[in-house]
């Protein structure tokens, strides 16, 4: 039994085990199978694409899914999530997935009980199933994830995925650097350099670009100009080379981090990231059962 | 592959194989095997009865439902139907059953894409598979859907079902008629005649009620006496031929456009619509995958 | 085909039936089959625990769950019961387990439908699977539910358990008495007799604490104190037998009720509890179908 809360503690080879599994999964059309086991998607932030990704997964598996409602839940008369977990696991649920907005929240959890526990995005801190389905997406299309440049661009400062996926390319020796506007550059970034989307577009081998968190904003921009600027247009994409890919987290704004005309053009692995997402999602759940 | 969005484009000889089908299905206690596939209803206006429905013939040919909740989902963000759809299909889900309150959602799906679009309700437009259980009800009642008297009663101009199953019995070659109160009726209506109820219900084989559809009512009617003067009351049922049917597609206000103590009497087919509804859509399923 | 709605009108050599039934599936991991029943859990007031822990059973028998949400069923709009039950049978859900607010709710029911009406709680009235799990939990324990001494502590008066659990263990033979703070006693309690925490537990087999229920509190009491002068203490439980066990029906207000230093003491049962709800609810299952 392992748990799966940050990549940060995995080490390179164990990451890379993973990709592959989610590649085979995928290319063979062939899952593990975790019939009855129980499992749990504890969702205390709204996120259907990653909730539904994961249900996806779980089917796929041949597990059994208990749903939990945290709308409905006894969450919001103030039962701890300690408590909360430790009342579906005694009505036999052996796995949990938990998205809260509560920095490692896992931490408490993993030190209390023995079965799986898996982050579905903590806070401002990790997003790790979302980073490794990025890397499978770059993997499959490279056949490598070293020594590849790759250029993250747009919201940098609101994005646990952006952080989450330049310190794991970075150990896997690929260089990054990031294009983002000035006012929302981050102060605290201790890797990779700031340049202009334009500046870097003719050597990137992946243009992973980044949803504008606006919910998240303090300061207005300017939405309307924004495209022009910094995001992804026809003009910049014939700067990239034939091989190059474009990224992106989804859910996205239209004609704002990009033409929407690019979205489904044959360089774009916008949609592509989310079936991988489910074979990512399949490979940890094997490796937190099997492993 | 085929999507399921009207029965206006689908000719009679395949809408009486759906009949058929769902017939079949019903007395043989028998169901197609779609096992393998995965499903998703998004309903986008509230429809318990229709989704569970949905939901039952997908469970009973085997189907795999993602559940989807309109309410907690992107929707509310402003991400569009298409990418929503879009999403929900890069992640594995091979069907989907649409209720949305746009006239004709579905003619943009399924000019993008291949997997089959299944119309649970558009707008003020169709809902064909309402349609279909009351062809299905009619048909297991009289074994035909050809020559018969069909009245429809109510608030026709607010109905959807009126409509559409006044336009498909017609083709069928039966004769509808509307007693409709005078502050309902509907001008543009190019088939069917007006009619007093009382005037018709001698010569009528099916008495098909309508739901009063007070939520879009500008103009308040006299509630308490619409039984009296336009419902379906005891006195008036003792009018009717002794192989005569009643049907309502429900939910029913009770004592408004029914006597209650008519809604399970022998000659009400409301509750054996609700069972023919699944079986409807079982063969509605059967279709989309396998014609 | 049995209903289930209430322990009072079961004699005991049935209950005690379902609990060896359910002490066995659970020792065994054995659980009856009932796969090919489609089953609706329709809970009209919020109950997690329990509303998951059927599913849990259900699952564990390989019944189907047609997923109902009370939230968004036309209930809302003004349903009956009746009706919204009826629609469900309609389409094929053969079993309803129902929460619902108002006492007695499944009288008009049973006397109605030939499918198992299952109560899971009802107003102010039973609560008769929670009943059960609690003498599986005593049973399981002491191998017997006849002589024991029994205290139940807090707040009986709002408490439809501590009603229930009373009669069904003065029936079996166990003697019970209340802890009662006197601003929750009840006039009207007509069996057992009051008497203070301290001088009870030296005796006690099994100390039942309830929840305290502050929204239905009319009146405030001194919560910061409670635990002090009416919970379970550290102090309190070093008075107890070595034997004795700790029960609560959660969720836990932590610190007030009991001191949450012994809610995984090695006396408490709490979440033993919870556990043997499922096998509980999975002999009820059984029964209301197989019996």
């Amino acid at each position: 039994m392992n748990h799966f809360t940050s990549l940060e503690n995995l080490d390179l080879q164990l990451i890379r085990e993973l990709v592959d599994d989610a590649v085979n999964f995928k290319r063979k059309k062939a899952c593990p199978n975790l019939s009855n086991h129980y499992i749990s998607n504890l969702f205390f932030e709204n996120s259907t694409r990653t909730k539904l990704s994961f249900e996806m997964a779980e089917k796929k598996t041949g597990m059994e899914i208990i749903y939990f409602d945290a709308e409905s839940s006894s969450v919001k008369k103030g039962e701890t999530l300690y408590d909360t977990v430790k009342t579906l696991n005694s009505i036999g649920v052996e796995c949990f997935v938990i998205r809260h907005n509560q920095d490692r929240f896992y931490e408490d959890l993993i030190s209390r009980f023995d079965v799986p526990i898996i982050n579905a995005g903590d806070g401002c801190g990790d997003h790790p199933t979302q980073s490794l389905l990025d890397l499978v997406t770059i993997y499959e299309e490279f056949g490598t994830l070293n020594g590849l440049n790759i250029v993250i661009a747009g919201d940098v400062v609101h994005s646990r995925v952006a952080h989450s996926d330049a310190k794991i390319l970075t150990r896997f020796g690929s260089e990054i650097s990031f294009a983002t506007p000035e006012f929302w550059r981050d102060s605290s970034m201790t890797m990779g350099s700031y340049v202009s989307l334009d500046s870097v577009l003719p050597n990137a081998d992946v243009v992973m670009l980044l949803r504008n968190q606006n919910e998240r904003h303090k300061q207005q921009y300017d939405e309307k100009n924004y495209l022009q600027q910094y995001g992804l247009t026809k003009e910049r994409t014939a700067k990239m080379k034939p091989s190059a890919i474009i990224m992106h987290p989804a859910p996205i704004n239209r004609n704002v981090e990009i033409d929407e005309n690019l979205i489904e053009a044959p360089q774009s692995r916008i949609f592509t990231q989310m079936t991988n997402g489910v074979f990512a999602r399949i490979a940890v759940l094997n490796y937190v059962f099997n492993s």
